[in-house]
């Protein structure tokens, strides 16, 4: 181990676990963005709270930045470590460390996967309603750190909504703990909702005690094929009013393509321009037939062109798979990334400027596009022609991300729906918060993390 | 206008209305805590957020503190002006703005009434689901400041839950606009939610944009009549697993006789020594037979002794008052108030600590308690002997009350739920809170308001 600094947190810590092997640093060293060259210092894989507060005290003395790494499958750029850092990955803090059934909670270690929560959960009976495709790898601790959304968040809001409380390791190096679970507690500032979100600029989530709930009721899942984008909105409006809605999904013929080609099974013939997954209440027979009316409804209207209710469990994965499976079937093209929202109000003028921004910047380039339309959310992924080199990809769509967040800001959204700021949005983020709220997120960093010592450059420029 | 600040204030805004009779500095310089004698320099009654703004930089420029000021039904003594401080009142300030039926939101100037924003709520089908007593008085813009809580937490959450967006003059006068009603937005820090319980010590809330949702089912409500405590948690359990809770309500026979005598009618007859009012969705009679049946397993079971199911809106209305009329009942007494919470699954143990503890530290004095038991949340009303003065009575509360936090600590609880600490609870702050979290909740108030101008002395000292 050449590095002194290295030597002398092994000193601090022998039983540390430290990997400096090229293929480490590397897997270690970077998110699934792919845009930057793993180049960390080391990777540690502390095994307790303690070690990581060994570690963050370690790092405030030497002058080490700190890299938290849960499941690196974030699309921000949030957990890559690019320039000398020390990885500090959780995965092997993976543990249920507790679950209350009066109160409803599950504490666990920061570096589970969200998967693994979900089961622990279904053991007893209820749901961690936070969902979405990287669940297998992701980790709650990574989850914390961007407030993860995904599929249902329409029925149970973003990670925000379901951390009761959580131990944190603070850039200072203090153990701090935050709510206990508390259902009521105005005690001063509630730094649980400070930290979800920072994007481990703040702290290092090491535990969290998570809000379980009830499986929701019996459901089915519809797929919807719509003639025009208008429409979108407009079936929206009425199945909302209508149904009570688990998911509201929404993908354009082009996505459709692409899982298609990927092994997943057409369902609705014919060619349309758009589609809507959406799953909602289905307990009685009343609420099937309001269902079938809504579609109904909205077939007379003209707002869809056709559709194809479950008949079971296995139908219900097909028509879902068409939706979830978007993201994996474009991962070999490694597409450039937006992850935009705006109000649910401003959906249709935004949707509009949007697609004739993308029209007209990206004349010859496949951009595929989808999202949560019922709340606010679109992802735009642009892909690269063959015959187009990486660097100037790049910098076409980041001229193109320019003007879209110029829209952006102009119907009041936001440059990063879920997928949080890191280093791909940080030159947007003006666009989203105003120079006044960056200087005061610079100036809380500052007194959480006096030495810039935690994930340095994300988010915004360590002032 | 003697005072050359305030002559200058003038200068500065010749249109703001302030108001310096003695009257008006005793009525706007008090909460309802009445433990402090009002001493304000003037009350400043802006009509707009520019305003407001200038005033902030005035007070930055003039090193003059202050006091911003809602309906003042505070009980912390967070509104509190006895040192000199303008009170910035925004009761001029208290329009609906917007209503948006596709977002659900509804934007409105701080200081509206949450009654008025119930009523406006109801005027589109929708509702605010945020309750409590104080509801004609209290404004947004203060419940903003507690994260006020109240009856429907079990079912609806705090005040946290249904902000989506809020308009803040920051303590060093910039105007920040926080979250703009966007359901996904993960573009760093969430101010919003660290302004929410900040009671006014970051920024001056001045528009927010809130939540609504659909009014509940039909319910019916149940007052139960209980022989012990130990009776409370298993038929809390029972009725949070068969029915679908909108309210848990809990009370001692203590409260039940103030309540009575302030002019309630009495529901059940016979001695009991604790109570329950609860309300559930009742939509079809399947809903109504099992409300039934759980009611009749709990008369077997022996965990409770008596029960009334209301017949009609206005049988539901006399039960409610049961619960609701305390506070009021017992305000002439001006009770010293304590106002903690535990976890759900801590409370059986804390009870039967702060029994004890109530019962031998208070031989002579009579304590009422009542509280909100579906989320951990208990009021404790210490009434002062005519024979003692204030003083020593204060002492002697503020005594047990150190007592008191010694046992929350113990249990993991909060020495405040949803009062907020203020200038009431301040001293007891460590109990919740730990040292480095002070110390970073100074550290952050200090970026938000450098020149410490916003409620000094409030929930810390000002570092």
């Amino acid at each position: 181990m050449p590095d002194p600094r290295l030597a002398e947190l092994s000193r601090w810590l022998p039983d540390l676990r430290l990997l400096t092997a090229p293929g480490d640093l590397e897997h270690y060293g970077r998110d699934w963005t792919r845009r930057w060259t793993p180049a960390p210092l080391a990777i540690a894989l502390p095994a307790n709270v303690d070690e990581v507060q060994t570690i963050v005290r370690w790092a405030n003395e030497r002058q080490v930045a700190i890299v938290p790494s849960g499941g690196r499958t974030g699309l921000s750029g949030g957990a890559v470590a690019a320039h000398g850092e020390l990885v500090l990955s959780l995965e092997r803090m993976s543990r249920v460390l507790d679950f209350d059934a009066v109160d409803r909670t599950l504490t666990v270690q920061a570096g589970i996967a969200l998967q693994t929560v979900h089961e622990a959960a279904h053991c007893h009976g209820l749901i961690y309603p936070v969902d979405f495709a990287a669940r297998g790898s992701c980790s709650i601790g990574g989850n914390i750190a961007t407030n993860a959304g995904g599929i249902r968040v329409i029925r149970y809001g973003n990670t925000r909504e379901w951390i009761a409380g959580m131990k944190v390791i603070a850039g200072n190096g203090e153990l701090i703990e935050l709510n206990r679970g508390l259902i009521k507690n105005s005690s001063g500032y509630d730094f649980r909702q400070l930290l979800i979100g920072s994007e481990g600029t703040l702290g290092i989530v090491v535990e969290a005690t998570l809000k379980l709930t009830d499986p929701p009721p019996i459901s089915q899942v519809m797929l919807l094929a719509l003639p025009n984008m208008d429409a979108l909105m407009q079936v929206f409006a009425l199945f909302r009013t209508r149904l009570a809605l688990q998911a509201f999904e929404f993908f354009t013929d082009q996505a459709l393509q692409h899982v298609l080609a990927h092994g997943a099974q057409r369902a609705i013939d014919g060619d349309h321009p758009y589609y809507v997954v959406t799953e909602f209440d289905a307990v009685d027979e009343r609420q099937q037939q309001m269902a079938l009316a809504a579609f109904e409804h909205a077939l007379e209207q003209g707002w869809v062109s056709d559709g194809v209710i479950a008949q079971s469990e296995a139908q219900a994965a097909t028509l879902w798979r068409l939706r979830e499976g978007i993201t994996e079937s474009l991962a070999p093209r490694r597409p450039y990334k937006n992850d935009v929202s705006v109000r649910i109000s401003a959906v249709p003028a935004f949707l509009h400027e949007m697609q004739a921004l993308l029209a007209r910047e990206y004349p010859q380039i496949e951009v595929v596009w989808f999202g949560h339309i019922g709340d606010g959310n679109l992802h735009i992924n642009v892909l690269r022609p063959e015959d187009l080199v990486e660097e100037a990809f790049i910098a076409q769509c980041e001229h193109v991300t320019r003007l879209l967040a110029a829209t952006l800001q102009r119907h009041g959204g936001s440059i990063s729906a879920e997928h949080g700021i890191g280093l791909v949005k940080r030159a947007y983020l003006e666009s989203t918060r105003s120079v006044a709220e960056i200087a005061l997120m610079q100036g809380v960093r500052k007194v959480f993390d006096p030495n810039g010592i935690l994930n340095p450059g994300k988010l915004f420029a360590t002032g």
